[in-house]
């Protein structure tokens, strides 16, 4: 049997040519005997998690840094586990291919009582719920395997949204074909008569705008149009500003960044230069809560000129099939070179937040962290920072060029940043990883540290610990029992989950403690670096502070 | 406002009614308000879990010993992240009200893209998911609040199955009326036309028979009628086996007890005596795979007379409504009280296996260690055991009077009885709590220990660590990788996850050694007792070896 192409042999096939090179998940014996191929298959890896809601995260994580990721569970117990992760996928436009390992095809038709189910014989109740937070689903026979495993990954790629494959546990080692072409030949091109009417419609109204300006997010880091959108940037002229959920789809080193976005909450120069631009060009961005201020955007819908994968959308016309890719390059060539004189202005003023940080004594403020963590990061770092403290800190970071950013501002999951950590570190090794993560958020997943120290990664990882929910707590019920948590002795968590000499951990209070802690971080490359670092429960960095309010007002 | 009766006072009220003293859950801002009214309320304590899922997990282990559980979390990223431990309460009929907060009423009618949704202005996606594991939904008003709360959670009492109330966060502060009769006031009762045809039509049958049996399972843990099959045994002096699901419903100790029923991987006594019975009273049954020996129960549907909580089926036709509870009284007056020749043989054998446990030099084996807790068991305790070892290990253990068994067997979610563990000890303090989980089980849901330190819990863990997931092992990939696990020191768990002080920890090899652990757990109340028990990675219990073998075959 070993030489037969399977259909197990076709899916891990294009999986591999799609870019995978791991696939996370947990063992259950409706996916057992088809993990055997996959511990086979040359050129794919399989990582087991812990939990198959951590499993999911890592696969997100992955994703983002890779272009695509795979997931696989059991029926039942596993796929519901892992249902929050891929939801969080589906929120945030992160490709991710789910596989769940059903009962054979006979268990199924009899309608047998088997474990995993919910004992009525009934079993599409899951790939039901899947429908909510998938882009396409299949079940897979051997008739229809070809077909459907080429749909449902084309779905995929193309959306980058995830998908959700149906493998009976009989079904996976029966003959197929190999498959006659690649998988990738039929991407969507744009339409060139809609591409020639937006460019002579659109390039006017840009042209004789006074003050035009970039606004990209977060769909440029998923469709890698970062090249694409600095070439688009630089052959108008134009300012860049980005939302924090597509942080550093434009390099904030260049001379034409002006800053992050955040409606009434950005500085007065930002909010100003968006709001009142009489025409922004948006690239892949959706406004939501936590990017806005709480919907505080000030700009008016008649300005915008909304650039998104597939279609452009402007003055209640929309050009599509036309590839924001396409429309970039396109326009670029036709829309007239300009200089901004602001441009100057905020580029001197931007020299001096790169001056070495000074250390001071005394306690750790999360003013004083983010601080210095900006001066710790470096070129390609890929930064990850938890919905909270991490994330509204982290948002207001100044980043080096070619860093990667990665949030979770919409979907908003705690716990997700740890187990997706796991993910980013094995899509690139090459590349420094680094987590700021609070303390609340990561009891939620703590154990993936042990999966991270079974594969030999060495992230930095920063336990913003200050004793509870304090994104929680500045929303509502900043003294209540339910915003406390249990305290943890933290520093300690990598040397129980796993072999000691695997990972160096510091627990920090003070400036000088913590320069201890980076300077060793910096020498040693060859250790998961653990640090927490212990600040006051009710210190907050200044945009959590404001954002939280809109909240608590969001919900009156 | 204070002294305004609410929906959120209705709701506490309602629940507190039903006899809930504990909510589980995690805060989210979508229920922070709320929770200030959960917090104040007296009578029921707020317990925060380390998350959702394990909060899921925790309520179906409480409402297992309680009757009943409630779990409040936060909408999308929270409810889906219990959802698998909501599936789990449907399939093994667990009640269990799960409450979820929503963004505001007019946040959901303005469609707006807030955080914790798709960004796409709808907010039913998890709610339809909810609709596959839940009997009853609602999305509450100000206005149709009374109503509805009452409507779902008398379905959640009678179905014993999960129901789902979606409540926004700007209803749970308006004011209702409180309610003017008490909720069980309406209750399922018999049908008199239905019980009398009944009695004429099935009691001849059972007397006619020759070798009469009772089968007793689940259900009658369910709707608490454990006392009334007790009388209906004793009246007619039948014998009585149990499924291991619904094992203890009957006191293994009782002279008519002839043991746990496992298709034909029972003892070849109770095979013989279930398969070839003539009737067969079946009281509150479902016959799921890993209850049966993979569906290898040989006797025949005719032979069967099915009691459930509503109805009776027997010989083709149904009587309903027909509560199980009159059910068992109306025959147990109807039927002819007989003696049985062989429960005296039986009786002899099990007084054999209550003699001292006998200390032997030497590693401990899963058999001995399965033989000596048993000894170790008393009247009373609450005895979880996790799918996998624990629990083909636990279900031919003897059981003293009175003692509650958990498992299960049907969802079989792996790391569920830890979490679950918090709500069984938190739902009734004054038992003994005894859980049996392993290794690979225990990584999933392990900072839940944490929760129990917090909340100042004392139950016995013994954690078997047999360096990977044997289960699976068992069913196929014995020396795959997939089926190992990163190493933990698992004896130091308690220790960095909460206060030293609450705990006493143990890492045992040998029979001495564990006699020690014991012992000590024996003596001391004061102390959550964890003891790592290291076994051989290649022993199993001798039903798990088997059973395996069955799941491998069905898998093909």
């Amino acid at each position: 049997m070993k030489n037969v192409f399977t259909v197990g042999n076709y899916l891990l096939d294009r999986l591999s040519e799609l870019g995978i090179r791991h696939i996370f998940g947990v063992p259950g014996d409706y996916n057992l005997s088809f993990l055997d191929d996959v511990i086979e298959y040359e050129g794919i890896d399989w990582v087991g998690n812990c939990n198959e809601l951590n499993a999911a995260y890592a696969a997100d994580g992955y994703a983002r840094v890779n272009g695509i990721a795979a997931l696989i569970t059991t029926f039942g117990v596993g796929e519901l586990s892992a249902i929050n992760g891929i939801a969080g996928s589906y929120a945030e436009n992160v490709p991710v291919v789910k596989i769940t390992g059903l009962p054979t095809t006979k268990v199924i038709n009899d309608g047998l009582y088997v474990h995993h189910t919910l004992g009525d014989g009934k079993f599409d109740h899951f790939s039901n719920m899947f429908k909510e937070v998938t882009v396409a689903q299949t079940l897979l026979t051997q008739e229809n395997a070809a077909q459907e495993i080429d749909r449902v990954l084309l779905s995929c790629w193309r959306e980058k949204r995830p998908v959700h494959i149906n493998l009976p546990i009989d079904v996976y080692n029966k003959p197929i074909n190999k498959p006659s072409k690649r998988l990738l030949d039929d991407i969507v091109s744009s339409n060139q008569d809609a591409l020639h009417q937006l460019l002579t419609e659109i390039t006017p109204i840009i042209n004789q705008a006074k003050s035009p300006v970039i606004l990209a997010d977060y769909e440029v880091y998923r469709y890698q149009a970062q090249e694409m959108l600095q070439h688009f940037a630089e052959k108008t002229g134009f300012p860049v500003a980005t939302l924090s959920m597509g942080k550093g789809v434009f390099n904030e080193e260049h001379p034409q960044f002006i800053g992050v976005y955040n409606g009434d909450l950005s500085s007065p120069y930002i909010q100003q230069r968006i709001d009142q631009a009489d025409c922004i060009i948006s690239i892949g961005v959706k406004l939501t809560d936590s990017i806005t201020g709480g919907f505080s955007h000030g700009f008016s819908e008649e300005t915008v000129i909304h650039i998104h994968p597939f279609s452009v959308k402007a003055k209640n016309k929309k050009y599509a099939p036309v590839t924001m890719n396409e429309a970039l390059l396109s326009l670029s060539n036709e829309i007239e070179q300009r200089n901004f004189e602001d441009l100057n202005i905020i580029s001197v003023n931007s020299q001096t937040t790169k001056d070495q940080y000074v250390v001071k004594e005394g306690m750790i403020t999360q003013k004083c962290f983010f601080e210095r963590i900006s001066h710790f990061l470096k070129e390609k770092d890929v930064l990850l920072a938890e919905q909270g403290t991490s994330f509204f800190g982290a948002t207001m970071m100044p980043l080096p060029k070619d860093t990667t950013f990665i949030g979770q501002p919409l979907w908003g999951s705690i716990g997700f940043t740890l187990p997706a950590l796991l993910g980013t570190q094995l899509a690139d090794q090459s590349r420094r990883n680094i987590l700021l993560i609070g303390d609340g958020s990561f009891q939620l997943t703590a154990q993936e540290i042990s999966t991270m120290l079974r594969q030999q990664i060495k992230p930095i990882i920063f336990l913003i610990n200050n004793d509870g929910y304090t994104v929680e707590r500045a929303i509502h019920g900043e003294d209540q029992v339910y915003n406390d948590i249990q305290m943890w002795d933290y520093q300690k968590i990598p040397d129980v989950l796993g072999p000691k000499e695997r990972s160096l951990t510091f627990k920090v209070q003070t400036e000088p403690e913590l320069e201890e802690a980076l300077e060793a971080a910096e020498r040693d490359r060859d250790h998961l670096i653990f640090i927490e670092v212990v600040m006051d429960r009710d210190d907050k960095p200044e945009l959590l502070n404001h954002i939280s309010k809109r909240f608590a007002t969001q919900n009156i």
